[in-house]
């Protein structure tokens, strides 16, 4: 059995974005040399995601307004955890919602999806930097 | 390591459906004649979810009711989505909630399940035919 | 191939509750002698979720108000499910919010975590005995 891993480092501009992540984790696939296996990507901060979903502008802002309804940034008293001095306690929420990895198969040295699956990395709470962690297990 | 994949083929002939599909996986895991490893499973589309729960009636037209108050399918005009064209701008959201893929453990030879946990297609924009994905590894 | 099993067994005092788990699933890594490889961390009821997030109190207790919003224990008679018998309606829906399984990578033998990740059982329907499966598989 191989293993590989590898750290992707990110830095949105503004609190909240989505990131197309699939060419990167398809090169971290190629250097693996894995043909047949699993590739787990999950966000290694606990107010960011790693999500599949399609690569289309209006949906991206579908999930941000909706998000903001489930979980609103403001008012910041809102949340215990921004008593801690912090302002990210919806950024928590949002996240759960969003989910924190995502597993896909590696068949035949590529990632196995459907035809319009794309991984995003989604920030809750950007400006500064945070990673996303791929780990590829198989031969 | 072994490694098995295999698609899965379902059309809902509805809008949305939820079937139960534990036992295409579990026929799935003795045609790949792992003993131990891990099992995936995913929607290989982004209106669709595979996800864990009970095969409870009453329970699925719980999710149903609570899925269309979060994110309900009309107004078309809700979700800037549909000004591409579709239709499913509440699909993707729905299926955010209830999740891509599931996870299971691979124990001498079975689904390593608790007592309840069944294995769904959770279908959002169906009337059309669509996949689940089953990658098994182990040995 | 290396495969481990364990069962965690929990029982919260409490309809509902938050329990860091990381320990135990440190613990677990350490009897596999796994080096390299991916660990699944599931709870095994349908009620129940593992879900990686902070171990703060407050963000806690935010998560506790959050889900009761989104799907309130009472009135009993808002789920269908509850016409079996069961009073957990609700719990099945939080749960569907917060997850039932964390996939973590296994690193150099430790779990392969950002700063503040910890692996959480969370308790939706308690007061009974639950339990929570560790499959890792790896070198």
């Amino acid at each position: 059995m191989k293993a590989y891993r590898k750290e992707l480092w990110f830095q949105i501009a503004t609190r909240r974005g989505f990131v197309n992540i699939t060419g990167e984790i398809e090169q971290c696939l190629r250097e693996s040399g894995i043909r047949e296996g699993l590739c787990l990507v999950n966000a290694m901060h606990i107010t960011a995601s790693v999500f599949i979903n399609d690569d289309e502008r209006g949906l991206h802002q579908d999930f941000e307004r909706w998000l903001e309804q489930l979980a609103p940034h403001e008012p910041l008293s809102l949340y215990r955890h921004n008593n801690t001095g912090e302002d990210n306690g919806d950024a928590h929420l949002k996240r759960s919602v969003m989910g924190r990895e995502a597993v896909v198969a590696v068949t035949e040295g590529k990632l196995d999806f459907g035809p319009w699956e794309q991984i995003f990395y989604g920030e809750f709470d950007g400006r500064r930097r945070k990673r996303v962690l791929v780990k590829i297990i198989g031969e």
